[in-house]
């Protein structure tokens, strides 16, 4: 197996530029950066210690994400490393390895890393630009949505949310059970469902973007961009919270502000004509209605100001 | 003319990832940091304060010089700044403004910045991550160079070298006369000869890469890459050396220095096969030699050790 990863890439490091693969005449890109004390603590008050494969882990995991919003399959990372003088050696090689673990482990079968830059700074800071393809496709933007559309999620919400909130407790996590940890090991190693996006393009799907700032946000901006309305669901929305009770009760938190407002499980929000049978990993979570006269594009939860006070009115 | 800038971009800002033109099926890419304290300072011994327009010029002249290396022309920048809370909205103006007039400037008539990303960080770094086209032809490595080629530049060499330790003098820049001023001008926003790579590669260029690190260092990756000699003639190198005189006198510095250890300027180093007709810009500077038995790949002048001693036995 391993001699197909990478296939997309045509002229690997050495040169002053890689050549990757383009086979429709386009490449989808996007760029995103980590940087020490924002996007990752080395020392949490857990307890844990961020290891560089998580780092490298998460750093390609969000970035593959942008791709899979697109509907498009990764072909390509390239990456440039900001470092203090100080990082160990071992440090930098464990996030050579999170990166490429990430690439395989989460599917990105054609992708490699094809390139790099190393230089100094006072704090680490990963940026990686991805790259990938449509296949002949259409992208799918966040302005197709219509009135009309089922909404639909795929891969979890409130999950990394979660695993922050656990990881900012005083609570050592080596103190808690499989499924705690679990929920901290998403916050530093996510899960983007990257089969998702090119099967929702291939179902249809009118608009899609990846929950980077949370349901809600991300939402309003499918709405924004779609001149549409978004209305969520209270019973799947109380399915996604009630697996996140046991991290709630612990830390005496309302799961309903992780499941609205985390943004770091990297899920995809994905609208598709009514009717359409969603592709594997979707769930269905709402719907699309047109825009009153006067109205400007929102979130509701069944037709309800969508704040947490608004779940309320629905909380079984 | 502005309508044509940015022909290659598909799909811009907006969504998850931007969608750019790949009209051969393939695309170059390269990545770049720059980071505050470690490739520019805010504030310059010689009072030279590097404005926003100066980091982003430099953050795209470099990136754009990578693509120029591979004979390549540019399509897209997406752009990932770190800034601190504290850095002056006008300033992130300015940089995004250097960025754009130096793609215009520099003659990436096809290119334009189709995304970014913003984060916070301790100190200011900006990220690019450049795409190019080969426009169906071959890219031209740094490996294809053969004994009997002609070794030839384009650009200039030295000038950012010479700028930087104007920039790093105490010696007041703004009491400098406009010649010497140019220099440290060159030091902040570089001047990548973006005609010169895709000449190159139409006349022929057995190998090419960018002088980042200085002549002698990068005509030794050339040499490496390649498993040959590279030999420098004296008469080209004193003719580059001589327009450094002013301000080596003035710093009591070498000029020579500059001329094979400087690297911002970011000329190209090519090799074409001999007899070919330079393309506009290129001057011959050298050959390629074959290897003798067990000598290993290096650069020389004259056939003599290329360190600046070895130099002085030809200075006029």
């Amino acid at each position: 197996m391993e001699g197909t990863y990478g296939a997309a890439t045509l002229l690997g490091p050495g040169d002053d530029a890689a050549v990757i693969a383009a086979p429709d005449g386009r490449t989808v890109i996007s760029i995103d950066t980590q940087v020490q004390d924002q996007d990752f603590r080395l020392q949490w008050p857990s307890g844990y210690k961020t290891t560089g494969f998580d780092v490298g882990w998460k750093a390609a995991a969000q970035n593959l994400s942008d791709i899979n919003a697109m509907g498009a399959t990764a072909t390509s990372l390239v990456v440039s490393l900001t470092l203090p003088p100080e990082t160990p050696v071992g440090w930098v090689e464990d996030l050579a390895d999170g990166l490429t673990s990430a690439i395989r482990e989460l599917g990105a079968a054609n992708c490699s890393v094809a390139g790099g830059d190393l230089g100094r700074g006072r704090e680490i800071s990963v940026t990686v630009a991805v790259l990938g393809t449509l296949d002949g496709g259409p992208a799918v933007l966040r302005s197709g949505a219509k009135p009309g559309d089922i909404l639909a999620l795929a891969g979890t919400a409130g999950h990394a949310a979660a695993g922050l909130a656990l990881l900012e407790s005083s609570v050592p996590l080596d103190s808690l059970g499989p499924d705690l940890r679990g929920l901290a090991e998403l916050q530093c190693r996510p899960q983007p469902p990257l089969a998702a996006g090119p099967a929702a393009r291939a179902a249809g799907a009118t608009a899609m973007l990846d929950i980077s700032d949370g349901m809600l946000r991300d939402g309003l901006r499918l709405a924004a961009a779609s001149g549409v309305a978004v209305d969520l669901l209270p019973g799947p929305l109380e399915r996604l919270k009630d697996v996140l009770l046991p991290a709630a009760e612990l830390l005496h938190a309302d799961a309903r502000d992780w499941v609205l407002g985390g943004g770091e499980d990297h899920g995809l929000l994905a609208t598709f004509p009514s009717g359409t049978l969603l592709p594997p990993g979707f769930t269905a979570i709402g719907s699309i209605q047109a825009l009153g006269m006067n109205e400007r594009p929102g979130v509701t939860i069944a037709g309800r100001s969508a704040d947490t006070g608004g779940w309320d009115h629905f909380a079984h």
